[in-house]
């Protein structure tokens, strides 16, 4: 995946283009809840959610809800530069978000590849739904047959959140800055398993799922975010833009990623009743003046009890690639855990 | 519309059902770009959005491209009762916003009236995108024949401009604070003339379209906020929710919304490169003290033309409608009028 992206980097292309590039192949592998091999919905359907930002333009695309497409994030970026060539005829403004139906007919008008119905389910992912499906039906049946269901729902969730959480079906993201200082961030999701038809998660709301904001000559710093996680404790925190506006603002990229899952989340106002909350993102900070002096920072923090990373420099041969972990002393949920890294540029 | 929403409040009922019943009202009207009588999309289908917001939960529930509903701020408002009742099985969270096809499905699983197909459409809307369409038409047929378009197009934006706010075509919205200090807002919208079949507009984006949060006992006071105008503009800027922090934070109130229009919206780096911003938004603001002191404030401002306006106090036999409208001297979204009123309650 990093290298896909870093050929794009090396041939020219712009930090959108690359992070384009990076969450296709990571829709495209069976292995990602994003594109194909996502999580079913209720009626065994795929719907993906999907949004990239250019941090140059700071011009967001969207897509929510979509079926049946290879590649969510293109009809996303697609967006983007539909927005920023401009104006539509009749003084209609360019979309920046398109959800259902009308999603899949604009990707085919912009011959963005389709696939046949049901084209991202795969033989693994049509399993688990039909084992959550009879556990659904289980569940329902026992509702009304006896009154000892709060253990039983107990039980079922957290073999639903194991699923979730199995590192085998995580959501995606990748944020980039290019050699211009151009910051791009991306990210795809298939939403939670069993999620009700048409119900639109955090990858595609903007201020959500990705954030990107270019940084400039004040030497206020660029930034590009992903987030992950439970999706309605994302949505109401707008975590990927609290968490770029506080890197934007706080000179240490740490104490500002601490702080906003410390204040912005954990103890947010928004999510108060809330036992758990669930989240994680992925942070670039870019530095440069006009001395040529060029500096990233890496930052990841989860509340999760692990996360995915990988990052590649231009420079490296290969991705540095780890699973991050909660210490054991950690509480899922309830504590969060933060590392970053650092490279002069 | 006040009527009916003062009679909920009047019944005890809470301000977030005395929105939901003044939204009600406006989409059944023909006269609104809402509900029945919205604008038509491309296909010539009414897609809407709406959402609303509940000031003492912090839960927002939103409905985007819902199509044949009757009222689509219903299904925004049940969402939002269905998050605060909490949890589905299998550990689910409750959604927060549902879109196309599955928003309808929801609908109806909920027992909210669906229209027949089509149901929204009116005598009135069907002819005014016969005209567009043709307008549409006329001018692909003129892009290929001739490179005189720039002008044409020039012509016929005004023409669709003109269509959108002429004051019988605007989308609505409403704030409320009840008895017991609640604020509660909500919008519901057509969207634009000819918009993209799947285009989801600002009124269905989360701390966008409204905005609500109730006041607390350190002095910080509550806030409503609906926004209205150029989708896009909106949706970038997160207008509502920018102005209600605002005004959390500003104890002047007009000082909080004049330098959101100039900073967060005219000004914004959102929107550099766009050369009419359109946008305007309604304010309740409320405060209150533990010796029974009680006021609240209403604001309007906008960058458009003319703005609707109405509001009711319980004391009031009858609400004050009237149109705000520009300066003459200022010019259509390049600069902003504002006003408010207060009341002692």
């Amino acid at each position: 995946m990093q290298d896909a992206a870093m050929e794009v980097l090396r041939n020219g292309g712009t930090s959108l283009a690359a992070v384009t590039k990076a969450i296709s192949v990571l829709e495209d592998s069976p292995l990602t809840n994003a594109g194909f091999g996502s999580n079913l919905n209720l009626d065994g359907i795929v719907e993906c959610d999907a949004s990239v930002m250019d941090g140059l333009t700071l011009t967001s695309g969207a897509v929510g809800c979509i079926t049946d497409v290879q590649n969510p994030v293109r009809v996303a970026e697609r967006l983007v530069q539909k927005q920023i060539q401009g104006g539509l005829s009749l003084g209609r403004i360019p979309p920046s978000i398109l959800v259902g139906p009308g999603a899949r007919q604009w990707a085919e008008e912009q011959n963005i590849p389709l696939t046949a119905e049901g084209g991202l389910v795969t033989e693994s992912s049509q399993r688990t739904y039909l084992k959550y499906k009879r556990k659904l039906e289980h569940q329902e049946k026992r509702q009304t047959a006896d009154d000892n269901i709060h253990k039983k729902m107990k039980t079922e969730k957290d073999d639903l959140v194991c699923g979730e959480g199995s590192g085998v079906q995580d959501t995606v993201g990748c944020v980039c800055v290019d050699g211009h200082g151009n910051m791009a961030a991306g990210c795809s999701s298939g939403g939670i398993w069993m999620k009700h038809t048409g119900r639109m998660g955090p990858a595609a709301h903007y201020g959500v799922g990705s954030w990107a904001h270019n940084g400039c000559c004040n030497g206020k710093p660029g930034v590009a975010v992903v987030s992950s996680g439970g999706g309605e404790h994302l949505i109401k925190t707008f975590l990927a833009k609290m968490c770029a506006d506080n890197v934007q603002k706080e000179p240490n990229a740490s104490l500002a990623v601490s702080s906003t899952f410390k204040n912005n989340f954990l103890e947010s106002e928004f999510l108060s009743g809330v036992e758990d909350k669930h989240g994680g993102v992925l942070v670039l900070k870019h530095l440069s003046d006009d001395d040529g002096f060029r500096e990233a920072e890496v930052l990841w923090a989860h509340t999760t009890d692990s996360m995915c990373i990988g990052y590649q420099l231009e420079t490296h041969d290969r991705p540095t690639t780890f699973i991050s972990r909660l210490p054991d002393s950690s509480l899922p949920g309830k504590s969060f855990a933060m590392e970053g890294k650092n490279f002069k540029l």
